[in-house]
């Protein structure tokens, strides 16, 4: 068990990892109204409600409500069934959301509380690999459009993450090794050390052994909260060291049509795609590319771009980047393992080279 | 001319009355990338072009949208348009969203700026009163939802208010009225020689003087500047004086469908209400209600519920505000003209009281 904070002022909060307490106590801490709104994936709805069996216990109402799970959901229509249902539910500004499953439902559930009656409390039970690394750290929540994922959304910072490591136990395998994509850009981006470890203990975390996973969250947590408190909004360039790999990864998953390829096996491929751009700069040297491709091979991810190669589309999609700038495309690079930095002199020529399969 | 300025640190703002310089020169130095993407309401399209031309002279590219004019277009519908054209159009981080027009477009087209990309810059260029002495500053925007006025939204500051009173010339009588029952807000609720100065001064208003507008104009911003800096996300009550009439004025609208009264009727008729019940209470003087409802009549604007009395329905809707809490209704109640508070030991009996017609 570990508590990681978050340390953002009034806007402060902890992430909680295995505190042996339970959910209750740790919202009623939170939650002086004493009254939550559930918004859980489907596939979670059994924990879900258990969960709401110890808030009662807690001295918290609840109310429960499911979303169908997969990206899908991160849609306008969705946000729209679920505005409506709280306004239904005549949830209120001291009532809090809270978010259980993966990324999905805590950037759908968490845009919806930043955004109904102009921002409620929310709290994120992440039940993913992903989600507990990642997304439910650090107040981005957001929405996809056709057009592009995360297009729409806001900054708004969780009043607290809850985090039981056993919900990764019945993760599809597939979904706990998107995880881990994420799991290594920290590692890359900016602890080589982490890098190193993940490397030494590789089979430990495959066969998700209750040390190496707390080690794993909690690391990926505080490295991702020390980023978040230098750069809440994003705007100094420190955040952008998060997305490395995600401009491409964004690409490939906005192409595909999401649901072809998971997030993390974007992002895995993105960081490749990364890294080989790196390496043929001489930004990053070429048996680092190796270490990383062989890192992510390890954990079944794939290490580059999707077949067949569309590559026209792709670069459309990443001038649509968030972090584009009047049509430039800007991206996180490795500098070496441990270390990454935000480059917009990227050309269009060195891109191609990295998404085209035959270039490779 | 003038410019008022609201101090909120790094997300300050200028807002400019009647500035000589033009909406160019003010837009290109408060957008870097000189680059815009406006957003007005048809009625004002012409208007809107002949900024586009300004902007094109200070260096500033901008393209035009237009939105259906009316409270229907605060809408999910609506908004889904915007995001698709905003998308389309790529406008990124450094884009400038300018919204021109009333307060319908300056709330749609700023939870727009508040969302797209997680936030970009807003400008708004007000063309009603009610936009400018209210809707325009202090950063709350969003859309309406069937079940209630408001009730998606984001505190998102502008980068700066563009203000040309001459706007007012060809606004509709009606929505001229509507914008003064805001002017009469400011004055029962925060400073009561501003309220002696209207009452002095009704005819030059209602013959928009531009002498009197301008100084309505430039008082109504400055007050409500002074509450935004003290509560910016509306946490401390200070904010709620705002609201005055509000609570019952949404109610109105909801219940009835907006567009049967006006916004600014509605707020006439919940002021007259929220002040009928402190009179009853014994908080406000008979003779302040009195002098309040006669400067709503002089400038034709409702002093009652709308007919026929749907109570009831009206409950129902202000326990839905946002600033209720578990079902309890908060009010914001003059305590004499030139001052208000908000009060959440209000009982049902009490509201019933002043919504019920016959009991007048």
């Amino acid at each position: 068990m570990a508590t990681v904070r978050v340390s953002l002022g009034n806007r402060g909060y902890d992430i909680a990892i295995d505190e042996p307490g339970g959910i209750g106590p740790f919202v009623a801490a939170r939650v002086p109204s004493r009254r939550a709104y559930m918004i859980a994936d489907y596939n979670v709805a059994a924990r879900a409600e258990r969960w709401q069996d110890e808030l009662n216990e807690a001295g918290i109402t609840s109310r429960l409500t499911t979303i169908p799970p997969g990206e899908a959901s991160k849609s306008l229509a969705q946000l729209g069934i679920l505005y409506e249902r709280l306004a239904q539910a005549h949830v209120d500004r001291q009532t809090a959301i809270i978010a259980v499953g993966g990324g999905v439902v805590g950037d759908l559930a968490g845009f919806a509380a930043a955004t109904h009656n102009r921002g409620i409390p929310l709290l994120i039970a992440p039940t993913t690999l992903l989600a507990m690394v990642d997304s439910s750290v650090g107040g981005k929540v957001g929405i996809n459009l056709p057009e592009g994922k995360n297009l729409v959304g806001a900054f708004h910072q969780p009043a607290g993450v809850w985090i039981a490591t056993d919900s990764l136990a019945t993760l599809p395998d597939r979904e706990y090794r998107s995880g881990l994509a994420e799991v290594v850009k920290y590692g890359v981006g900016l602890d080589g050390e982490f890098f190193d470890w993940l490397q030494a203990h590789s089979e430990d975390v495959t066969a998700k052994s209750p040390a190496a996973l707390a080690r794993v969250i909690a690391r990926c947590c505080t490295l991702k909260a020390r980023v978040v408190e230098q750069d809440e909004y994003e705007t100094t360039g420190v955040r952008a060291v998060l997305n490395l790999g995600h401009t491409f990864a964004h690409a490939f998953e906005t192409v595909a049509g999401y649901g072809t390829w998971t997030h993390g096996e974007a992002v895995a491929a993105g960081q490749v795609c990364a890294g080989r751009l790196a390496a043929r700069r001489g930004l990053l040297p070429e048996a680092d590319l190796q270490k990383v491709i062989h890192l992510l091979k390890a954990w079944n991810l794939p290490v580059a771009p999707p077949e067949p190669a569309n590559v026209d589309a792709w670069l459309d999609a990443m001038k649509r980047d968030k972090k584009s700038s009047g049509g430039r495309i800007r991206l996180v690079l490795p500098t070496r393992i441990g270390s990454a930095g935000l480059f917009d002199d990227v050309s269009e020529a060195e891109i191609r080279g990295v998404l085209d399969g035959r270039a490779q």
